[in-house]
């Protein structure tokens, strides 16, 4: 049996089902291009019979090229009791004139009788009518089986007839779909098992993560002699998403060797998952395998020391072969080898035994003391460094801020600021509005650097945490305050601590731009 | 075979091991006190040997008297070429007082050789001789094997025999862990098989989720004979994170019938991980399995309609089952029967079909939307179920407040507040510093109160928490606070929302405030 397993993203389809997304056509086509890139197997990019913005997409990417990826557009089986021509999806299917063309149609017998309201027979006539028509037009047809393992375990003759329609009507795949995302693994293994053994069209699995198994289903099936995967790249969907497919690319490519990807792509998985988050406008899980931030961080000190010794200790795979980054956690267990590595990526030439080493320890200790903590900061941690190494330089000065909030008697609750920085002797003094005071402080330092660092535009704030770092005290207790911020690319934390909130922030605001700055100068520097 | 799963959660312990978890001493006692009311069989709370910080927690635990859940320490075996007795891990743990041991040692020959350095044959002594230590001191002893399935595909021989060293040591269950989560499902079933087969001692599974494969590891254990599963209950843990133990719970005891839970308890497994992600300060993932407000939501048009002809046809279980809400994206419905418990501890005569009853869904329904959330802050929730009753009076009037926070130019960071209240038409105009400008506004607050209320002297905040509602726009997002507050009797805790935090921690102040005076007048009322 071949090794390659098509990889099949549904993001623009069913993925758009999912509760907070909603795509612009400059969305969709921003992604479509993300993935071809990638090296992906199919698109499918629209249900243009229940959508008709999406015709309007599919007229637009017409004019594209595609490099690997083949685009399809997703659409019904016919209407009981009326040919395939007369059909109006059909009909919007055959407008986005895409090369594949996928189908779903029913067959769980509950289904047929219960919701769709025809007979047994009618519903086969439909698959197979519907299939054949799209053939006879040169499109290739994947077709989905909705509700394919519920009805397979409340009726498999059946369940199996239904499938055999589809082969009747020309279908090229096979795709068995668990709608609800109901199905157990162990299910899912057996009965995929069988339907290999008993069609020689290729089978597809289409899993949704109800139960949380999503993945493991669709592992499961390629196992068992499925080819042909259907989710969404970072697993959105209805209701608790489809299958996360960067999740399944890594585990069956790079952990198994099937061919999911062209080979140079795998590396590129963790950034993939980034950006269709960013264009997407959800935030990405940072706990997600692989991808997520949080997925080679090692916190526990036997765990850091274990990876040192041998990475292969503590993780399951080298972080490298999908562009992800180990990170060792800064927290109370942190030593001072770990410290050494963050130091050598500054300047490489420091040992251990330097007296500077020293210093940066007893300045992190000194900072873990009043509360900092860099675990998920390390681009304050990088500067903390660098202050002590000398290898800073403030881009700015402050002179003063004032942020004022106030509840007028009669009126909207309101925050404002006032700053006045200084860059090379010139001052600036401006003033912002926002939605809260670190808001409105963000803004005017923004609005006040602009004249002298304009490369700043792109950057934003993404998350903003707070966290009582004492709650004995309440109110008066020391806050500590993370920002995450990203200029569309990259995306960095930083940390401040202070009994004041806004005194945090503004902390954890000047680490982010300095940062930035740094980056931007670096980079100038190595062109 | 029986059909009892004994569930063991270790938020506390390899929960806290996750990035961005910190928890204090009442955080891990608030977390014990509804695992414990929720029927969990085993609540590991800390490593005393490797933070001290535990201790103090172990000891202040001894005064309270667990329902249902028995509680665990983490700890090392013995190291080597040492006597148990003198091991200071071993200490701690004996320290730590608790009826259950939880023992890890090493299973893997590579980790024996390379990690911890020792013979492999000293290694099965310190399973063996730690373990015996502690069953001769009468605790239950659970063996965790750590790294098995690596080990065991390694030198299937050498694992076995490392657990049959924990058994001669005494183990009462003997845990496979998948320490760094890099395991198939397929291996997980067929090494659980075998190992169920060749011991008597009831086999445990602990899973962690770097392939996206945690949760279906876990159910293919018990399906293929373990009786014992670990994890962490909303699945934070080390990296990518633990087992889902809520996502299991109900995968197995809802959906397979397995005992995990007392009969009663499923319906709140939705609720339990709302309160549970409250006390962490961790969002809950709102696409997770089962509890997450996604999890019934229906978006597509034929779903939908699906739905209303058959609920099993696009859900693959009845929500209620856990607690959870159906919920269509353009129509919502409501909890009523738990908002109805709510008004009746305020008015018992009102019945569902009472106007009022509507009026009050319909607002908590509108607050939900603008951000609320009323889990862990029952005293807000009462307070809206009050005002729609009309069982509410203001005790002070708002005229105005002002917030200043000042970086002068030479000098240190300071925020005040300048508050004007009316009470029974009489004003008070006064003036706080603070520690920040919520705390400054608090301070200014109470000062101007003191007059007309001075039973509010012995009312302080407790604790103090953040959420940010939508991380997208970063400081402009919604925020949410939670305060806790006490009269040194007993606590409450009261909830704002808005897009600034300063006034989302005003409206948790007033309702503080106002909640604590409604309680004493009531008690007047009552004497």
């Amino acid at each position: 049996m071949s090794n390659k397993v098509a990889i099949f993203d549904s993001s623009l389809r069913d993925g758009a089902q999912a509760e907070g997304i909603s795509f612009s056509v400059e969305d969709k086509l921003k992604i479509l291009e993300l993935l071809d890139d990638h090296g992906v197997d199919y698109i499918e990019a629209g249900n243009p019979g229940s959508n008709p913005k999406d015709l309007e997409f599919f007229a637009r990417v017409k004019s594209m090229t595609l490099k690997h990826a083949r685009l399809a557009a997703f659409g019904s089986t016919r209407r009981r009791d009326i040919k395939v021509e007369q059909d109006s999806n059909v009909q919007s299917l055959l407008l986005a004139d895409t090369p594949v063309i996928v189908i779903f149609g029913k067959s769980w017998d509950f289904h047929v009788t219960e919701i769709i309201r025809t007979s047994l027979e009618e519903n086969l006539s439909m698959i197979r009518d519907t299939l054949a028509f799209f053939k006879a037009k040169g499109k290739e047809v994947i077709y989905d089986a909705e509700h394919f393992f519920d009805g397979y375990k409340h009726n498999p003759e059946y369940a199996v007839r239904s499938l055999q329609a589809a082969v009747d009507g020309g279908a090229d795949v096979l795709v068995l779909c668990d709608t609800n995302g109901g199905t157990f693994p162990s299910e899912v293994a057996s009965i995929v098992r069988k339907l290999a053994a008993l069609f020689s069209v290729p089978i597809g699995i289409h899993a949704h993560n109800d139960c949380g198994m999503a993945v493991a289903n669709s592992v499961l099936a390629v196992e068992n002699g499925a080819r042909h995967v259907q989710g969404t790249y970072i697993g959105f969907g209805e209701r608790c998403g489809n299958a996360n497919l960067s999740t399944i690319i890594a585990n069956l490519g790079v952990k198994r060797g099937f061919e999911c990807l062209p080979a140079g792509q795998y590396k590129n998985i963790t950034r993939m998952a980034r950006h269709i988050a960013a264009v997407s406008n959800v935030a990405l899980n940072e706990r997600d395998p692989f991808v997520g931030n949080c997925a080679f961080a090692h916190k526990g000190g036997m765990h850091i020391d274990g990876v040192n010794k041998a990475a292969h200790s503590f993780e399951h795979i080298n972080p490298e072969l999908v562009g992800g980054q180990r990170r060792f956690l800064m927290s109370e267990v942190s030593g001072r080898r770990m410290i050494l590595e963050k130091i050598w990526e500054v300047d490489a030439s420091i040992t251990k035994d330097d007296a500077v080493t020293d210093s940066i320890v007893k300045r992190l200790k000194e900072l873990e003391h009043e509360g900092y903590q860099f675990e998920g900061a390390e681009s304050t941690f990088e500067l903390v460094i660098r202050k002590q190494l000398g290898k800073y330089r403030p881009f700015f000065e402050l002179e003063h801020f004032r942020i004022i909030g106030e509840q007028p008697t009669n009126g909207d609750y309101g925050s404002s600021a006032i700053i006045k920085v200084k860059v090379d002797g010139k001052s600036e003094i401006t003033a912002a509005e926002g939605d809260g005071p670190v808001h409105a402080l963000d803004c005017a330092l923004r609005k006040a650097l602009d004249r002298f660092y304009p490369e700043l535009s792109n950057v934003h704030l993404t998350d903003y945490k707070v966290r009582v770092i004492n709650g004995r005290d309440a109110t008066a207790a020391k806050v500590r305050v993370l920002l995450q911020s990203t200029d569309g690319d990259s995306v960095w934390t930083t940390v401040g601590v202070s009994t004041d909130i806004i005194e945090a922030s503004w902390i954890a605001l000047v680490d982010s731009i300095e940062y930035k700055l740094l980056k931007l100068e670096e980079a100038r520097v190595v062109a």
